[in-house]
């Protein structure tokens, strides 16, 4: 039997070559894999269901992150799939695995910042299930939600001259990332060091303990627009972007100068030597939302403070350009975080 | 901080524990935590859920067990939560984290399984989340389903005189797993040992490739059963019964001389010098159901082959016995697995 490493494919790329072969057997089913969620026709409204998965040494590292605020993210991530399809989710369900190494105590953590968020979002937590693992912490988490059938928004809706909007702003999680890395090397230099990150703690808190755009979505609801296409930015804006543009099978082209950068992230990021695009581009984890609207829907978003017109999709779908400040056209790549990839 | 080690509360009371603060938001959750699923009413069916993480070192030895196999019984082992409530399932979603040890065609093998248990059950797999881990095979499957309002079984039903029924025979999975772990060694210190495992043949497959008891329900449909009660029968016989004792707040008593057993599975306890009966009580992943039902519907299932009376409930909750062969009354006792065990 041949052995193809799993790096050589990339993530987006080995999920599609799995599940190419995957049979639907349900009429009710009406979006299997291929977009933030799974969308099951009810009666009434259509059932959502997504799961995304947060590994010990691959999406974060136990050193600095608190424990609370990875059970509140746990949740949170999931949340923000069932809201980037218009939805509401309802129902979670958790599954933890854990090593000998950690204790009740840390479980407990655990489940404090999921009834947290929980709490926040007004959400059931209806069950799961709770294992050893041989070594690591490894947590599952499932959300079930529901949306109306006339406003369910799938990436594959964005047509030919829509808006491309995306929520707050773009590339802070990347930068608490990048500081608390260093702070973690610092660390291990010099143990007895006392770091202060308290002029850090917005995108600290953008990496350690995210929230998902519930108020964007009952915004939408409000103004009574429906997006033609939604996704939430979990890989980066680049790669979400090309997503939409794929399963819309239409171009794009966004301006460099419209992406939202908040000062922290911008600071950070010529400290670190590094331009800020770049951050706001192929930082992951914002689980900001990035979605298209009909321009005549234009003057509903206007002037809202937490909506940033990026710029727009065109016709032709080889068309992905990114129109630099200085007037360059680049086009976009995504470089979103890859789990497989070797170098991480 | 206090710190105490995970294996001091065992798995049910850890869970217990970790869950005694969950508060619901939505009133149409019937049922959160502590059922084999969670249960959501709708508009006309009730909504099911249910998560089971399958985890090397701890659920599976990759050493003996083929993935695709694996991948098949990750998706029948949360079927048979959803069968167990008295429903169908319709969907299921999958995470899977590996290692870079595993290849491309190791996660092929293990969709194969997967997709095969959803073309047999008739099940969707609409979605997941694959990615990697530091090491080792996760395998984390959620599967929903419905079943009407008048249909739902839960564990707390069970009323005195209703008739104890489980369905198949039992120990097989323990007796499949006590074979491979002895082959292991045997191959361990003589990798060139060509074992024939055909004679185990049946209770190798209830250990690698159980299946959900999908006609077990159909069955109960058919005959115009409702149970008053049903579990189904991960954690060992003993395990299960008393966690409908205890839901039910009832007691019970059972009859050795009544547990179905089959012959390869006795053949091997012998083998080991353990008492069959031990295999049947306590040995888990039977992936069979354990009923309770009226004593008006025993003429309704007296001859059907896949099911056994085996005993009755009672009025006290303290009792919960088990009158052996000889005519002995011991006390039942749980002594299922439990993943957080020390000496495992």
């Amino acid at each position: 039997m041949s052995k193809t490493p799993l790096s050589s494919l990339g993530e987006f790329k080995l999920i599609d070559h799995l599940t190419r072969n995957v049979k639907l057997y349900n009429n009710r089913t009406i979006k299997g894999i291929g977009d933030d969620t799974a969308a099951i026709e009810g009666d009434n409204d259509i059932t959502l269901l997504t799961k995304d998965l947060l590994i010990e040494g691959v999406h974060f590292n136990i050193m600095y992150t608190p424990l609370k605020h990875l059970g509140y993210k746990s949740i949170v991530v999931n949340l923000s799939d069932i809201y980037a399809m218009n939805g509401h989710p309802t129902h979670v369900i958790a599954g933890i695995a854990v090593s000998s190494r950690y204790t009740v105590e840390a479980l407990e953590e655990i489940y404090e910042g999921m009834m947290l968020a929980c709490e926040k979002y007004k959400i059931d937590l209806v069950g799961g299930d709770t294992t050893s693992s041989a070594s690591g912490l490894f947590i599952s988490v499932t959300a079930l939600g529901k949306v109306s059938k006339d406003r369910i928004t799938y990436r594959s809706g964005a047509r030919p001259n829509d808006l491309i909007c995306v929520t707050g702003n773009l590339g802070g999680a990347y930068a608490g990332l990048l500081i608390l890395e260093r702070e973690k090397e610092v660390f291990k230099a010099n143990p007895q060091s006392q770091p202060d990150l308290s002029q850090f703690a917005y995108v600290l808190e953008r990496q350690l303990k995210p929230e998902a755009r519930k108020d964007i979505v009952d915004l939408l609801m409000e103004k009574n627009i429906i997006p033609t296409s939604m996704i939430d930015i979990s890989d980066g804006l680049a790669s979400e972007i090309l997503h939409i543009c794929k399963s819309s099978n239409r171009g794009t082209v966004i301006y460099e100068e419209k992406l939202p950068i908040d000062v922290q992230t911008a600071t950070i990021a010529h400290e670190f030597k590094i331009d800020p695009t770049t951050f706001a581009l192929n930082g992951g984890e914002e689980y900001e939302l990035l979605f298209t609207i009909d321009q005549k829907d234009y003057d509903k978003i206007k002037g809202v403070e937490e909506i940033t017109v990026i710029g727009h999709i065109t016709e032709n779908p080889s068309q992905t350009d990114l129109i630099s400040t200085s007037g360059n056209v680049i086009t976009l790549r995504a470089q979103g975080w890859d789990s497989f990839r070797k170098d991480n």
